[in-house]
């Protein structure tokens, strides 16, 4: 397996490109690993792991070439990186939650045969290669786009390492795509924590004695890393504006028809919601 | 333990009911309980579970007395039976998630000395008796009211079937909270359903496909009952709306910021729900 892929470059030694090297070690174990991590904590971290043969700190020091570059950085800074990885390797792969400004860019340096633009829809709360996992893939959805196919031994790897690939069309639906399901996701749970920890602070300090496991589920996502979302809803701005307009007009309705005590269009609501969430469930893919 | 509760009345056999039923069996195996529930689908999973003694299909069959009254019924129903309950018993405990309606009742029918306003901070998103459970209560808060004391004989029994008591002021205060922790998260984790399901309807059938554990979990709540819901809702309708009003703020920022690439913005407020978060974990009781 993965016979073409003997050598392979990860830009970007954090949660996802630790975990990404621990899962093809695992699955690979003939695979000559090699990393580039700036942060030098990150790095010490990663050499500990003992999967990749050398960490670079920059870019400049690389000079060998690769069969697969993966960029597992912030959306800009793999931006920044794709003429560099594809000078140094056969494929580049992506791995971040936003596509178009990466496929843009690809576009524009001709990448159109070498670039693979990709999303793992696989993380955790925690920051950094402390919370890497060989596992972390395993039985989730690795998105591809239908307009950059990705080549056979692609997908053979991302298999080998568990998840499971799905296509969306292109660029643009999946970055909608995750506005919705994804972003707009966690700009509602942080705004939920947010409007509650300003009751408490204005004139309900007990709050927190008086919540139970709904808050805690639904407010679970402000433990995130700040800056990696800021970057990432920036990334997506327009889309996750127009998410958070669909979201606001379902809060309005439900405003309005509580300040008119409007029972039917409360249960309308209730079990529109609630059909919804079934159907949801009821996708064989889920 | 609790000998002065010999004979408790339960009002309504639907999940809390039939907990506590099972919570009061297991820990005062001596109690004599009784049962009044209408659904006969529900007094016959009632009777299956062996605990109640007598199971009533209404009150007016209902002529002996007892040591407390239990109300688990919508909050309507109870402030409706109220009356009935105290002429019955010695103390009427209500278990509904809203309070301002059942003590106005109570104040009105002068019913200080007998009425124990209560909440237990449990549910399940399954419906009536079939998701009822003994240990329902374990370590879970209990709440009553600082200005409705409740008597020393319903604090053990409570903390008999495993709740933790705690005191909220009064049932505005209390209200006012639950609209925050409970009723106002409740209708943001449907909202979030109800706008991803908008988007798949309208543009991206493949939706479900590409969603995650943040999604799953942050519109868990869609599955709940409405018709329970509807009447929870309405009875907290002034409280809730606030509650949405604060929340809709918030949304508006994080629109307003990324509508301006105001990255600065952005990390202020994503920062300051992760710090509010650590606050309300860090909470002794939390």
């Amino acid at each position: 397996m993965n016979e073409e892929l003997r050598r392979v470059l990860i830009l970007g030694g954090g949660l996802l490109g630790t975990s990404f090297a621990l899962a093809v070690h695992r699955a690979c174990p003939d695979a000559v690993l090699e990393c580039i991590e700036p942060n030098s904590e990150h790095a010490a971290r990663l050499a500990q792991l003992g999967v990749s043969k050398h960490i670079y700190s920059r870019p400049a020091e690389v000079t060998a070439t690769y069969d697969l570059a993966v960029l597992a950085a912030p959306s800009s800074v793999c931006v920044a990186h794709l003429d560099f990885a594809a000078r140094h390797a056969t494929f580049v792969m992506d791995v971040c939650s936003i596509k178009q400004p990466l496929c843009d860019a690809a576009e524009s340096l001709h990448l159109h045969k070498q670039f693979v633009p990709s999303h793992p829809m696989a993380g955790k709360a925690i920051e950094g290669p402390v919370g890497a996992d060989a596992s972390l893939f395993v039985d989730k959805t690795w998105l591809f786009l239908e307009d950059w196919t990705p080549p056979a031994v692609i997908v053979r790897l991302v298999e080998a390492v568990g998840a499971k690939p799905f296509y969306v069309a292109d660029a643009a639906a999946h970055d909608a795509m995750v506005a919705c399901v994804s972003h707009g996701i966690h700009i509602t749970s942080l705004s939920a924590m947010l409007a509650n920890d300003d009751w408490r602070r204005a004139k309900y300090p007990g709050l927190p004695d008086v919540s139970g496991p709904a808050f805690w589920d639904i407010t679970r996502l402000a433990s995130s890393p700040a800056a990696f979302w800021a970057d990432t809803l920036i990334a997506n701005a327009d889309n996750v504006v127009q998410y958070l307009q669909t979201l606001q007009m379902y809060l309005s309705r439900f405003e309005q028809a509580l300040s008119l005590r409007d029972k039917e269009n409360i249960v309308t609501l209730l079990e529109t919601a609630r059909l919804a969430r079934n159907e949801w469930s009821d996708n064989p893919h889920s």
